[in-house]
């Protein structure tokens, strides 16, 4: 991985990290049981975790929400997922969603370079 | 399956492929398109059949469209998804999507059981 | 236009405007005055009422709601809107919206019919 | 209350609940641990029930989502929420949700009227 | 509240102020009326400033729009919304909205910090 | 048109271009196909370009994409529309979608004075 591209990838987990820690601290409970749950939704279950970060992947893509397809771009890249497989992925957020998942698609495949380089 | 049963999913399959039919029988290219495209992208890949129901279902439960939800759930049901896959499927929707995902669970799950009956 | 079609859309259309009517009788200034600027925006100004018709539907089908998409069909209809240039405007929705828009279109379609009865 | 709005509202009720009971008797902790957090989410803190309850009810209704807009409009009702308030809460919704937000509006009023009948 | 900070909020503001001129000095009756319609919506009524804009704010993270969530947070902060009452309407906002309102949220502690700061 | 608005514009276009010619040449024959069906959605039919042009502006705007709200723009702007109907464009989108489209028709208006400059 180039530089510039680490450096892309640590700015934006380190962003993440540091407001999560934040909102974590507060006294609210139902934002940190959110956090931890939502932690829990991608683990192993009758599903595996590439496919559960697959199905968090197309619901963030068609929802059109940058950050969220960053981290489940992170994960399935983790988890194994080809090119090919991601790109099929791609392909079902925008039939379901429509051309205005486009320049989300756009996003995604640039930082899937960044993740491959 | 009883016979009441039988009939609520024949009337959503019937209804579905009358309507097709018209949209398809119309003279505007980019919709027949579409309609073809929309069934190649389920189609077996790099992921299978039923990963790409699976996805096409999230997908449309955090879009919230039931008639989406409804078909996805039957392409899921012929793929041999088990009960357990789909709540996993359910909560990866609930959890990007929110509560207002909760109404759609619902019939999600009263559907699912007539497909099961 | 057959007895049963004449009902649907005189049931829709008196629905419609008996809850109007109750809205507009409460005391909130915001929404009376909502409702009169929604009736504004449509009227002739640089682009003709047809066009403006047009742009409504495109919006109500994206945004998926149906009670909308009937009522700007209908405003299409008296405008002379034709049945080509309708499915023009279903085709850009569904491909601006996704697959998700297609059970919307299918009811469209089922109202257009009605009113072309 | 009349005897066919009392039914409108037991059926209602019952079918949420009999549906909850389904998705709350499967094996899926998510689901149970999201449904559960969403009591707690509008539990007295810093803020009352009755003005959490308004905040459920107007991001119900930006969403667009009948269902919770009514499980709201009950809890709102619960706690004294005046007809005067409820219109403002609809106003805010469809200034910042848009015209699309109206025919929401129109069954919330409808569904009001029966909690007041 | 920091030089950095200070002049962050001042871009925000003085940029939404140059375009809102543009859009009003424009001949487009319809969008001044609604801009009119839009500062009458928060004005005290049955329900108070402070309630309506934590309605706005909540209206704005569920559906997602960083630049409304700004402006309402500033509004619910000249209002003296306590942090504690903010965490709880940024719960309401994730538990109905979803993981997905999580990037919007950190921005939203982000902005909120500088406000306080 | 000034240097640093024309290089705006060449910065927008010139990632889109890249972006789109890496996603193309990949082997999704899904991704291709619907690129290409987007391209003829927009081609002179029943409607003329103009026309479809605002139905894509419109609908981009009240879905909240801003690349896709820019790239009709352009295109609306190729086709001769006049400022008073763009305005007409944006009113019926702030109108169906309400308050949240307007900081989209903010940037809007700011990159329709880069396209007129």
């Amino acid at each position: 991985m180039s530089n510039s591209n680490k450096n892309a990838l640590t700015e934006f987990n380190s962003y993440r990290a540091k407001m999560n820690e934040k909102i974590l601290s507060s006294d609210n409970l139902v934002l940190k049981r959110l956090f931890n749950l939502d932690a829990q939704t991608y683990a192993e279950g009758a599903l595996n975790v590439k496919t559960k970060e697959m199905l968090g992947l197309v619901a963030s893509l068609v929802l059109r929400c940058d950050d969220c397809v960053k981290y489940h771009l992170e994960k399935c890249f983790e988890q194994g997922t080809s090119t090919a497989e991601l790109f099929e992925v791609l392909a079902v957020a925008n039939i379901v969603g429509g051309t205005i998942v486009i320049p989300h698609t756009r996003r995604a495949v640039e930082f899937w370079e960044v993740l491959n380089s």
